[in-house]
């Protein structure tokens, strides 16, 4: 392919002047600026656009970083993420990180190196002194709650909503209750465990390790969790899911065991996915697709930090 | 940020040999060479990795075009591209096009300025004679048959495996079969409903409209399809549904409805998701994740034109 240097010597020019001619510089005659564009159509010339990024200092890539590309909670999260970057005229970098820490370092470097403008991370693996030393390359946001840090939020009061929720269950008379949850480590995870703990020494119960469920994420994982349940002598009576995927597998695991919902175990989801609608699942509502253009808005604003809180809502049908 | 001159004015050296020790060139003074590294140390200096890129032509991005991101079949493709990927050291810039030919366009437009190195299309929009415009700026891989196209592909024989699929129905005593799809346009779709019309001439039924569900993606879409089934006077006794989910919310929905299943209705999924699995649905198991892979190697596998068969399995479960 002819790059700039071929340009000006068939057109007789300099390469500074294909270069202004390139950038709209003022300082071209008309006859050379002619001569170039001719010979730029001549050998179909292609600018290189990393070229042009390059001296502005900006790619208009955003890295986005989740752990599974193929799990509905970061499905509606990156959904609302792409629409925004469209029509702000934003790609997406992706990095599907399986939860593995040196693939968000990766990330980070990407940032570093100037290879995408800012970073999303949807669920960080990464400890704060690593992600410390990353904010000066640009601006890092994050889909937790991330006040006073050196970067911008979009979040949840994740202790709050699963305290709440475990307060409504309590109301509908239940005593004996479990959840379900996708890993144990992590901000979000770690605020809802301490909901719980907290919520178990309020009601004066124990806790009871077999009560929680790990691993928790798509609706086949629902079929383990009551496998898990009938092995029980002493079986909680309700299950706050953090997921309406494996809720909706957990209900319909119930069903083919005769296991009756809402008497035999009341089941309460997270998010408000379409699948908790038709399977009239109660669930609580995070607005995923809203939370993903936050995040993107936030991502393009540059070194200004902000945080937003984000608020959920009870959705309240047949299996609580 | 310091930039290659600050570093040669405070080392004392010129900017051609902050250049050459950037690039480990062998002509350089160890003093020289010390001098620039240990500025670069003070400044805290980043090398513009797009600056490495761009001297080598090369991004190690590569795009990929989905019509949605939060759609378990693109998922599990994009998990493979994704896995891939990571092993190769390939970054994805995703594009998500809600089927938006300009949107394919954008895509298109950044391999021929090279701010990627190859596109994989996961499903097309564009007409062939806008993607020929671009295959001179590298590579393009598909995910159909694009024999005799100056592309690459992974594909399913989709006139085939419907053909097949039908048949088997049809062995089961079906004679009103209906099927259900996501887009009505598309080469996937054409293939299918070309073996849908030729299947119904031999088995001599005539084509009704009415048999045919487009739209048909998600769990929540099943419960559109069973209230359309049940308005018609003479409804199908079999569906093939183009996604398991779609394929769960239908066999979920009659449930509600007291359509029993295979007698009323005969459901046989197609992907094997997870989902299938558990609720026992018959399927034809089409390998995404294996799919996704193979797209990512064509896509770095560069002008070498290579075209893949994936060939699929029937699934034999409760549904049919």
């Amino acid at each position: 392919m002819a790059n700039i240097k071929d340009i000006a010597k068939k057109a007789g020019v300099s390469v500074t002047t294909v270069s202004r001619v390139l950038n709209n510089h003022p300082y071209v005659s008309e006859d050379k600026r002619e001569a170039v564009l001719r010979v730029m159509e001549e050998f179909n010339y292609q600018r290189n656009i990393n070229a042009v990024h390059l001296s502005k200092g900006e790619t208009l890539l955003i890295g986005v970083v989740v752990p599974f590309t193929n799990h509905p909670y970061f499905g509606l999260l990156v959904e609302g993420i792409a629409n925004e970057a469209m029509k702000n005229n934003y790609k997406l970098v992706l990095f599907q990180t399986n939860y593995q820490e040196d693939r968000e370092i990766e990330a980070l470097k990407m940032l570093q190196h100037k290879q995408i403008d800012s970073l999303i991370i949807c669920s960080r693996i990464c400890e704060w002194d690593v992600i410390n030393q990353f904010t000066e390359y640009g601006s890092i946001v994050l889909c937790e709650d991330a006040r006073n840090r050196n970067v911008s939020s979009t979040f949840i009061d994740h202790y709050m909503s699963f305290s709440n929720a475990l307060e409504y269950l309590h109301n509908k008379g239940h005593q004996k209750i479990g959840y379900c949850i996708g890993r144990k480590t992590g901000a979000n995870s770690r605020q809802r465990g301490k909901a719980y703990a907290d919520f178990l020494k309020r009601i004066d119960e124990p806790y009871k390790e077999e009560y929680i469920f790990y691993e928790c994420l798509h609706f086949e994982h629902g079929e383990e969790v009551v496998r898990r349940l009938a092995s029980l002598d002493n079986p909680p009576s309700a299950l706050l899911v953090t997921s309406d995927f494996a809720a909706a597998g957990i209900v319909t695991s119930c069903r083919e065991k005769g296991i009756h919902i809402p008497d035999d175990l009341a089941i309460m989801g997270f998010d408000n996915q379409p699948i908790a609608k038709i399977m009239h699942i109660t669930t609580l509502e995070i607005p995923l697709v809203q939370m993903g253009r936050q995040l993107l808005l936030q991502a393009i604003d540059g070194k200004k930090h902000t945080h937003e809180e984000i608020s959920v809502k009870l959705i309240e049908r047949q299996t609580v």
